[in-house]
């Protein structure tokens, strides 16, 4: 029962770690007070593993990485392990740039990570330790087709395996995957990619949905992603003439602050395989 | 008369420097704009002093500082303090860690700060030198009521006569004060605290309404708190059905942005104890 | 023709990389992907030259610039320059501080420019290497009115010729100038300057109207600048009763969202001298 996360979500009203990129930060911050969670963000070595004490989960984003925070998220990713909270990573561009890959890298080896959520190209580049990610955004040759869906859901369950994580690749279908189970979900709308960072505020809504669902890491995770697929296709019912992106994004984040459980489960397509 | 207030900042339209987080940063900007004032980031070491100098305020916000921006801080606030500038000091998140509990009470300790502005666990934190901070939150069993108003009040005045600076814990009643008077305000709705960053704004109007009313710090202060929860009261009443916290933020900027001196007048609701 | 280079924009799709501030660098992500574009943002010394390199454009802002970030800004220029990218400057705040003037002289020195955007002061402060710019605001005395516009344009021409660069001046009037020609543009509203970063817009957009013009350098500045001049217009007479600065930037982006080839074409005003 997917409303139940969310249930638990506005009941526990959970505090999240950011560790984010400065080009969205700002949305991730607003997603979370929408969700019924609470956000800090941190990025200094001196206090990131004070802040990530005080909070129920951490959400690693390297987009905008830079020396002084790649150090800041494996303090954060370590002591939250070591708490057993769940750390959500977002590795934005993976296969861009060395950085971005080798970081995302160590991430995935140092830490563990309760999902780690990218589009096709991220999570691919991560799984290989190359890739062809067209900056931000997923290769188009990469992307996910009802033709390629079994393959790509096969590739998502190994790398769980292979990971521990819960691998959450989104895109025009959303797989959600552990290393037995597969969630297909074919909620949200094509113009969600004309808005910067609905990915990262993804990632943010994952860390909430975990803290506030930490035995059913899987079942949490496809809430998240059903959940902001459905607030895209909610938001861009309401969009008025005239409007664009900018009028969207707002749309969206408001969606997410009036989706209620109910909605949620009645809302979400998904199939489990 | 509050009205006066803003009619000096519509005037006299001050040059505002914020060196303040990447969170909320934009809106800052934007609610600076909204007020009347005009208003420049930067935090690099090498040209905070310079420019500080061009600039009517400071405003200092300690949210996602970090190394390099801590001796900014107080470089910009030294030589604010030099040339007579009002300086506004936010200590975000201040007793939710050690590097900002120890920056904001450094900041209280080597400046003179015109305005501190902070929820009651960040204030509490400070003149304490420790606090129970919930992350950005203030925390429940600090919150201000009816019946700890008093000692609320008081607790200000001390803090005030003791800093020299003006005194602002906002929260569902905001309390104003230097070591002789007080403002109870209570203008505001519950549902800004669902949107990132409302106290950010308020500080960078703050330091707005300061700059353009120097010899009335008290007075200034009462007027920007009040503003910022009465857009908040205008800006509720506008929301549309299906709206959230985003379209919200957007509609308390606007808010701002046609408030009039008359209208501050007669929407304040304050008390002078 | 301004409306073959929009038409370009939308049929190429290219990736712009961009060096910019804290401040409004989500503005600056959504309205390339309103133009057409798809943004990526990367400022670590270690990845820039990666990054741009997969891009087609790059876009350096030296608004928040700090000591961390200019390197970045030299090495990812040279790059660009190496692969024949385009590479737009936009000087915020140059001649508000030494920091940023003297950062600003020497991306023009070392760089080769394919555009440089600023206001009149920022440009002035360039040109003389000081300057009397008001925080990131034009200086009142240096605006381009009617009276100083040939005076201005002849400016620009002669500034194009010394740096090899297109000079975009914006304000109540904008110049787009090479050695040879000037586009004099009356698009825009005066609200545009009550919202924190349309210039910084403006300068992304030019990175995505030159990406995919790279044979006009200066039609494609002159289509650019008068989208977003066109696109104010267009946002201002969409806005509804109590709306002010925020909902207007939101419908700046949304119209650059909607604006088509054959809307730029009739909409824009503007002379050739």
């Amino acid at each position: 029962m997917l409303a139940e996360m969310l249930e638990n979500l506005k009941r526990k009203a959970p505090l999240v770690h950011n560790i984010t990129n400065y080009v969205t930060v700002n949305d991730c911050a607003n997603i979370l007070l929408a969700s019924g969670a609470s956000p800090i963000m941190a990025d200094d070595g001196a206090e990131v593993e004070e802040i990530t004490s005080i909070c129920s989960a951490l959400n690693i984003n390297i987009g905008t990485l830079n020396q002084r925070t790649i150090p800041s998220m494996l303090l954060a990713g370590k002591r939250a392990n070591l708490l057993s909270h769940p750390v959500i990573l977002d590795p934005v561009g993976a296969g861009a740039s060395k950085l971005r890959t080798e970081t995302a890298m160590r991430l995935v080896n140092e830490l563990n990570l309760a999902v780690i959520r990218g589009n096709i190209s991220e999570i691919k580049a991560l799984a290989s330790g190359g890739g062809t990610t067209r900056g931000v955004d997923a290769d188009v040759a990469d992307a996910v087709t009802e033709t390629s869906l079994g393959a790509a859901a096969d590739f998502a369950r190994r790398f769980s395996e292979k990971t521990g994580a819960v691998i959450a690749i989104t895109g025009a279908i959303d797989i959600v995957a552990d290393s037995k189970m597969v969630y297909i979900i074919r909620n949200g709308h094509p113009a969600m990619s004309k808005i910067t960072g609905t990915g990262c505020m993804l990632s943010a809504m994952l860390a909430a949905y975990l803290a506030a669902n930490a035995e059913s890491p899987l079942e949490a995770s496809a809430a998240a992603v059903a959940a902001m697929g459905l607030c895209g296709e909610i938001a861009y019912s309401r969009l008025k003439e005239g409007e664009g992106n900018s009028a969207y994004r707002t749309r969206i984040i408001d969606a997410v602050y009036n989706l209620t459980p109910e909605a949620l489960e009645s809302g979400a397509k998904y199939e489990i395989r």
